[in-house]
């Protein structure tokens, strides 16, 4: 099933609308969502409409609110993120540290009472195409063992980094630091289908391929004991410099309608040119660029990538052609046009 | 052979006195090589003391220098490290970003002109005992492949944060972005031992257990796609942002005498009161330190472990018992005695 990127923004923003949130917010949602598919990285696509649709519509997040500084350091805010969007507040934090890095060269923001923000790259790589280094990082619900251990302690806990390159595509880093998004084994779920072994234990702490025995055991951080540091870091500059809650402590996004998530994220931005002049990064950055696509690659691989290279060429390659849901993760948002009075017809297949 | 932390600070002090530096710097970077050793970090300790020593007495590193600004704005600097010691300019550079980071909540620092800076945790460990989140990086000598890659483009390309824990030992991690520290390898080669096979693929991109091959070849980034993301970040934060030596163009510390490496550092401070009340951020800190602890070990496990926590019980330890080094490390730093006119006595065995 194929959709005109502008119709499926119009779906989606026009069900979120309806859901509780405003117009002007429920379009920053719905591109959050359909962007995340255009990237490729579908375990955070429209896949998740429906759960985002019910949490407004249940009033677990909260609409028309907007991010609050609680205290003031010049380039170090602590937020409110009133249980808003993730993705709009996250926008938004962005927003007061761009503009914080452009009096004091860099700013960071712990933000409380946060919600899922979906994926790290839609905060980062925009501000980045604005020519800033740009960071986001969020805690999670815990569903990833510490190294050595066999009880999830630590969220998927996810980083995403933008570096600016001038004219050419942004590098962005955006990982979980698990050793795969766990939206991708609920994915695997909804599709039926197993996961490579590797990913996930069971309860028992085996290594297992079965999906249903992955999400009730824990997931494995990525790297080992290098990955499960960043994790831990992630969760103690999310949730404890924030004061949201610890991974542990944070109520599922799937399956709790009650209590808010108040998690944490943690974002920064660096203005190149407090730092190095931009002449001088661009060229530099255009060199070390070029030297690392043209390097020699190893046995079966094309061409060595930059790290964000495929999804920023997804991404372009969607909005020319659409994107490309299958017919689960379809019917499944088209089945939501009923519940919330939305015409179904917006969503034309090309 | 074991030796007291005092006899090895003072004997190696000397040699890098008599090498060049002045007294105080000497100090601080003995400390920084017993400080590895300690830590049990033996790649990065004593056993580089020839190699220091010397390019301090050849020039190639110089003595008598200071860090110095070349762009302030605030909470970001650009500064020169004016090729000084790698370990003594980043102290330095750490503390000029802690008085920012009271002035305006966070500072990070983009160094260029640098030298091989040891030990991350040298830097950021005492910063979160003085009750900040430190962070120190730097890049490194090719001879880390990129994901997909067969050619070394990107060093091993150190990181390190430290985070505050209030009575507890602080949270410190610190590693290399390769699977190893290249260290490692050298130190294996010198030992005249092999290394286990996932470390480093020979120069026809094949992994080998083979230290000279491994040494032509190049390493493997740690985690795959994620590490290598990593590691490139830190190569861009360190050098195109500072405006020193890409990856690729850094003359060898252990081979080349004659120009100065100019790699790149970047460092950064967190205010944790310009975030949260320390109050609450040391007591959540300690329920999150304890519960992850206290929580169910692996099979084959006895207790999880925090990062860093193996190597700041080992210094504690090494603080009362002495640092242990193999005889062929011990030798080696005896025989520089005659060299620099130290008094090799000094080193007594305990």
């Amino acid at each position: 099933m194929r959709y005109s990127v502008e119709d499926l923004l119009n779906y989606c923003s026009k069900v979120l609308e309806s859901a509780g949130l405003n117009s002007k917010d429920a379009e920053v949602a719905a591109s959050s969502l359909v962007e995340a598919d255009m990237r490729g990285v579908s375990s955070h696509g429209v896949t998740r409409l429906r759960t985002y649709a019910k949490r407004i519509r249940t009033g677990v997040i909260r609409s028309d609110v907007n991010p609050s500084i609680e205290r003031d350091n010049a380039a170090a805010l602590l937020i409110n993120g009133n249980n808003g969007m993730g993705s709009v507040i996250g926008r938004k934090v962005m927003q007061m540290c761009i503009e914080r890095a452009d009096s004091y060269g860099s700013c960071f923001a712990a933000v409380n009472n946060c919600n899922h923000f979906g994926i790290g790259a839609f905060f980062t790589q925009p501000v980045a195409l604005q020519g800033y280094i740009a960071i986001a990082m969020s805690n999670a619900t815990a569903s990833v063992v510490p190294y050595g251990g066999a009880e999830p302690m630590i969220g998927t806990n996810p980083l995403s980094i933008a570096i600016p390159t001038g004219n050419e595509a942004p590098i962005v880093m955006d990982m979980a630091t698990s050793v795969v998004a766990q939206g991708k084994i609920i994915q695997a779920k909804k599709e039926g289908t197993s996961i490579p072994k590797g990913w996930a234990v069971d309860p028992n702490g085996n290594k297992t391929s079965d999906t249903e025995l992955a999400l009730a055991g824990a997931m494995l951080p990525f790297g080992g004991p290098k990955g499960y540091a960043i994790g831990l870091l992630i969760q103690i500059l999310c949730s404890v410099l924030s004061g949201a809650n610890t991974d542990r402590n944070i109520p599922s996004f799937w399956n709790n309608f009650q209590d808010p998530q108040n998690l944490g994220n943690f974002f920064g931005v660096l203005r190149i040119d407090a730092f190095q002049t931009p002449d001088q990064f661009y060229s530099q950055i255009k060199i070390l660029v070029d030297a690392i696509k043209t390097s020699r690659p190893g046995p079966g691989i094309e061409t060595v990538m930059l790290p964000g290279e495929i999804e920023f060429n997804a991404q372009l390659r969607a909005e020319k052609e659409g994107v490309e849901l299958s017919q689960a993760i379809s019917q499944d948002i088209l089945s939501l046009a009923d519940e919330y009075h939305v015409d179904a017809n917006i969503l034309r297949q090309r």
